[in-house]
């Protein structure tokens, strides 16, 4: 087939018209057949609605077709697809759901987001639940996560709580290896693997149920190019019958006929709670769909790392600039120090002035650039001289 | 001051053009400043982001002035507000925030929505707290609610979880008594009340603060006619360093310069979690700045019920209707049978097909019309007649 040009395909992003845009592992820029696909559907609902059995039947549809979208992009049944507001509701349903008992442990890396590390440590709190950190943050360049994570498995732990694709260092986790290696190990009860995919659902290519990884939540806005408000959550089949649903609503459950809740759902609609932004599902739909006409997942993953090579390597080149990895990044994040004295908040702010987006990042104390397959050589070039003249 | 004619506010409601609508109860019409101020707002954010210091400070600004816009409309501080999805997360944000302790016991009535339902069943089941349930929904036209739940409080008794204003019947609790009698009531601990407030915000007039309840859940997508995926949940200042946050991510923490979470947010902002579909917050603002040009929530409510007692008044006039309620409405939720054999399902499917949006309540068996304080006396005397020839 012969591909539309990157030029012409970038035309349906209008964020990318004024501006260099660096920020996709802080939100995706939403394609314009989804923005169209959201007000449609606006116009739709008040036509047609907004509550009417009609109505109810179409939410129905979209909820299906979204959840579809999803696990088609994720290589994953259906209805092992929860869809939640955004990664961090999608984290706290297992976290929520496992039956702790007290002496429990859980396993975290020294790079998780403050959001997650402060719902590990409420359960922790609530449910006296040991928690521990391991470090492999250091590992970016040298030595071996999951020699660091299999050291830290103790017989009491019980869940491992990781990121796929770090947030702040842009390292890759080796997943499949870590799985094993938590799957081996002797513990009083299986240990299971709760993935932080804020950064890797949209941008590595996966295969959720050959990953096998129990519970991978990840969120629509960021690599996926949706809009702000829709993500999810993969429970493993095998995973389900460990969790109970915590934050529970009428979405979550089945009524008799008299409309009295006698069971949870059978997949994963039973963790949803209740009424979402229904337009915004359209709207994911249609963001998925742009990036399919693209390529697979695996194509589009390709492009990503040879973009950021490309960055990166311009970077490394670069006097005043050291990048975190002393080889090519594994995905789209390119984490890099100025070390020309100008602080990171303040070159940020300097070159979004410019028309640069990107952002900083305290632990490393670094900036971000994030490029995504549709991400410009050109652009990146005038990214590069932009930091240089700091 | 001279008041817009209800033919020209109506012009404001795309929905409203085509047919006449009674489930605000279900979802409310959105008007268009808010339709349109979502739109300006997605542009706004591909323009000048989608994610940049400029638009995160946008988004930030936007939550506070929507946490705002709720708390005037609904008479309470600003910090009292959390944001929600919807107002099943607010109801659980209480649940699972209570430090239950076994053998506590919560009371909830008789007429509480499936989800709260189930929410409250796995609380009983995960902390081993006992459930009551006690029957008011007897009390829509003789006996004394307060009464029953009185005689329901035990010294066990935690929390009591009720509507305001009963989605199935539309009766309105008196809930000022009920809860000074929660505070009167000898017992281990005091007795909170969380208030479902689904079909409340937006149609009573309210003062939260006065009220005095602990916790009260609503959401913005019916009465108050915004968009539907924003809600919230009011907190009494009193009851807020009672409560724990459950779900938690990186909205609800305070960070030190390193990016750590090391406390909780001071207001209703500790129980938010994540990223939420911001440009419907706006939606909202603007849906409940449409409201304020029409009057007061005290003259928005004495409209609502003039529109209900008309409607009310040409049923319980016509043959083969028997409205639940044998007095006018205290607000705007009209629930009737059918007595002439169809069944109420049918029913609604064939006004729905003549342009008339209604539901069903499955218990009591019933169709549930709603008006608000722009329903229009024409389209109730059409609807009435369509009903009479059912």
């Amino acid at each position: 087939m012969t591909r539309i040009s990157l030029e012409d395909y970038r035309q349906q992003f209008p964020s990318l018209s004024n501006k260099a845009y660096f920020n996709f592992g802080g939100q995706g820029t939403l394609p314009r057949p989804a923005l169209e696909a959201i007000y449609r559907a606006y116009e739709y609902l008040q036509e047609r609605g907004p509550f009417s059995t009609e109505v109810n039947a179409w939410i129905s549809k979209q909820t299906q077709l979204t959840r579809e979208a999803i696990a088609t992009e994720l290589g994953a049944p259906p209805d092992t697809i929860t869809l939640t507001e955004n990664v961090t509701f999608g984290c706290n349903i297992p976290l929520w759901g496992i039956d702790w008992q007290a002496g429990d442990r859980i396993l975290m890396t020294d790079c998780e987001h403050p959001g997650v590390i402060a719902a590990v440590r409420e359960i922790s709190r609530r449910f006296q639940v040991e928690v521990a950190i391991c470090p492999i943050l250091a590992t970016l360049n040298q030595g071996d996560p999951t020699a660091i994570i299999e050291r830290y498995l103790t017989p009491n732990t019980r869940l491992l709580v990781l990121s796929h694709l770090l947030w702040n260092t842009g390292q890759v986790l080796p997943l499949p290896e870590i799985i094993a290696c938590c799957r081996q190990t002797k513990s009083h009860k299986p240990i299971q693997v709760l993935v932080d995919a804020a950064q890797s659902a949209g941008s590595l290519a996966l295969n959720l149920t050959e990953l096998g990884a129990d519970f991978y939540a990840f969120t629509g806005h960021k690599w996926l190019c949706g809009p702000a408000g829709v993500g999810g959550l993969y429970v493993r089949p095998e995973a389900l019958e460990t969790l109970s649903p915590a934050f529970i609503g009428w979405r979550g459950v089945v009524m008799d006929e008299a409309g009295n809740p006698i069971a949870q759902k059978p997949g994963g609609a039973r963790f949803e709670v209740a009424t979402s932004a229904f337009p915004q599902y359209v709207g994911l739909q249609h963001a998925i769909a742009t990036h399919r006409t693209w390529g697979t997942s695996e194509e589009r993953y390709q492009q990503i790392c040879q973009n950021s090579a490309f960055l990166w390597q311009k970077l490394a080149e670069t006097d005043g600039v050291n990048c975190l990895r002393s080889a090519p990044p594994q995905a789209g994040l390119v984490s890099f120090k100025l070390t020309g004295g100008i602080s990171h908040k303040q070159a940020v702010m300097q070159l979004e002035q410019q028309g640069f987006l990107l952002r900083t990042i305290l632990d490393p104390d670094c900036i971000r650039a994030c490029v995504h397959y549709f991400s410009d050589r050109a652009e990146i070039d005038r990214l590069v001289d932009a930091i240089a003249q700091l």
